[in-house]
């Protein structure tokens, strides 16, 4: 769980291999479990045409298909970029308990990405992504999520 | 882009399969051309032990996939509840302009899942989900950012 900057470095030599291969933005991630490297990846959003495919939410799927579990509470996130709500909300459901990260939110803006302007978002606050969300069906959604509580081979996660 | 009831159905029934199957949580979601479902998935977190393995996220991927790139600007979402805020962030990064959803994050922590505890760690909010954050190294990170910034063949997402 200690911090480490070889660690930082590792991710920033994966970041700049991505942009070297065209492979999407400047940005790599590793999951550490102690002194090991579990995963290690940079953004693929441009190569997979893939908008989730960022260095984080990679290295998150490949951590946990190497454990064999969706938790990784013993491991840690190295980032090269402040994690935007996407990898954050990635990290906070495979329960990882500490980031380290290099760059900010607003030094992604400076460059032309849309980090800061998606935690707007998901604040509610001005100046965000624009995207409408409408509430549509809630009773009948709602009964699934009731008879889902009541069966008794329900896992939550 | 119209509202559509069947839509709504259509994920709820894709989100009972998922259930019956024991692949994850009563989640499901669409992604919708014109009138033309794209993309159809139900919650796997359980069954791939991938903790990003959410209803919209592998909806997105999917479509994106199918469609050949990144961005859906010309999609609509279906969820049957409202997306956590790695989802609506892959919704912004796809730039996917509106969403349908049945339950509120509410109604997902009534049924033990952490949907608003992980709205109020990205919100900065109290009684969230625990995540330390810590920043390191952002000055070698920073100059991967200029590099980048300064190619000529740097594309933005």
């Amino acid at each position: 769980m200690s911090k480490s900057p070889g660690f930082m470095a590792r991710a920033l030599a994966e970041a700049r291999l991505g942009v070297e291969r065209g492979d999407g933005g400047p940005f790599g991630a590793l999951i550490v479990q102690g002194n090991r490297i579990i995963s290690c990846n940079h953004n693929e959003v441009l190569v997979r045409r893939d908008p989730t495919a960022h260095a984080e939410i990679l290295a998150i799927r490949a951590a946990a298909l190497v454990l064999g579990r969706p938790h990784l509470t013993d491991c840690v996130l190295y980032t090269t970029c402040e994690p935007c709500p996407m990898c954050l909300g990635a990290a906070a459901w495979a329960r990882i308990p500490r980031l380290f990260y290099g760059c900010t939110r607003n030094d992604a803006e400076k460059i032309g990405f849309s980090d800061r302007r998606i935690y707007a978002l998901v604040r509610d606050e001005p100046d965000s992504i624009p995207l409408e969300r409408i509430s549509l069906d809630r009773r009948s959604c709602l009964r699934l999520f009731t008879e889902w509580r009541l069966r008794k081979d329900s896992v939550l996660y």
